[in-house]
């Protein structure tokens, strides 16, 4: 365990429209789901509005000390979509029209009322050096450019984008979750929930409080690399919680 | 509006169950939402995980670039909950049993089960030098140090929170946001949505695309601190939109 290789991701999520309320975010919860699956852990979210040098200086703070930094928003075909402008500054690069990004809007939009207009040809620019990612989803495809990958922001095209990733990227394991829920006040399990998580090292025990049916309650989530380490810590943490009086359920409330 | 004085905050939203995927943040969109009516303008958000450093680094940045910066998440009973002892080193003070939190908390567990156990003493403590922030909700108070407000983690509670905050910060004009929706594909309105930008300063127009019942969609969404401009901006936008042959409806799709 100690000496296993950890893989790192921050995600960046561009766009005025979160920032102002008006949008609520999906693709912090969706972006973090999916790393977990890659084994690759998420250290860091920052969410930067549509301006190029805010954009620019979380690109470069995040993808020098993570082994992968995401991106999403942005990437669309009017005025406001600068994302790819703004990583190409900060990779020092300039914008290019991909030519196999050309290919595909071409052929996308060949049957399609308008055909390749300049507003959508917009989405064939990439910053020099940048491959390709796949969007099964509308045609438009995403950007990688070292270790930097460029999701749409609409949460269904970003996760097509995810998906025909999956299983590319180099991981370690994927961090297991297990979770008991009770019927406690978190703060009358506090010593034992600490005890627990000091007995395991390689284990995390976080704790998350509802208010449910005029009831308090808690859901325990015992996180670690190690599989069986986290399902032989939950059991445990069930058993304990059980001796105290409480009725744990495992799988979480 | 040029000259005038525009106040900004950031949000650190702390805890690895929004970057585990385990959790979908609803902070960011309910603080966003208040900041707004505040008249303070919400310039980043930082998702940091339950590290003391990584808290301590974010908070330390964002506290001095911004007229404001809160905080959600980790200021629970719980062993997971290290916000108030990474803020206070954050700020190099220690880490005090606040009086009046005491106060608060002896009378709100004085009926209950169980009483003020240690663990609920935890939510007593502050960084030195810091005052209180009213929980309506729920007894356990936040924490205001400097430009800092520590607010829970949990969407209802930091609401309450908020809600008792609101009208004692000092901010500018509320953003006013005009919604006009189309069944437009954004690339084909992409020049008329700049065109209509340009032609106003102090207003922002940001371009949502949607796919729902089988076609295309988006919503243009005007911002500015000048709200007969944006009314304006938008209802001719509207125009513009219906003489291309749209039938635009204001309020948006």
């Amino acid at each position: 365990m100690g000496s296993e290789r950890i893989w790192t991701a921050a995600l960046v999520v561009i766009g005025d429209e979160i920032l102002s309320g008006r949008t609520q975010d999906r693709n912090i919860a969706q972006v973090a789901t999916w790393l977990n699956e890659q084994g690759i852990r998420l250290t860091e979210v920052r969410v930067v509005a549509d301006d190029p040098r805010a954009i620019g200086d979380a690109v470069n703070a995040l993808r020098t000390s993570n082994d992968y930094l995401f991106t999403t928003g942005g990437i669309g075909p009017t005025h406001d979509d600068i994302t790819v402008d703004a990583v190409a500054a900060a990779f020092g690069v300039p914008v290019v029209v991909h030519p196999e990004a050309r290919q595909i809007l071409e052929d996308y939009y060949r049957d399609r009322p308008g055909g390749l207009t300049d507003a959508r040809l917009r989405m064939a620019r990439t910053p020099e050096g940048a491959e390709l990612l796949r969007n099964p989803y509308s045609g438009a495809p995403g950007i990688r450019i070292g270790n930097v990958y460029i999701l749409a922001g609409v949460p269904a095209i970003a996760a097509s984008m995810l998906e025909a990733l999956a299983g590319t990227l180099e991981g370690g394991r994927p961090m297991v979750s297990v979770t008991v829920g009770a019927r406690a006040a978190e703060s009358d399990v506090a010593d034992l929930l600490r005890e627990t998580e000091q007995a395991h090292p390689g284990v995390a025990i976080g704790s998350y409080p509802f208010f449910r049916d005029g009831g308090h309650g808690a859901n325990f989530v015992i996180r670690s690399e190690d599989g069986e380490l986290a399902q032989r810590t939950g059991s445990e943490l069930a058993d304990k919680l059980r001796a105290a009086g409480y009725d744990p359920v495992e799988g979480g409330l």
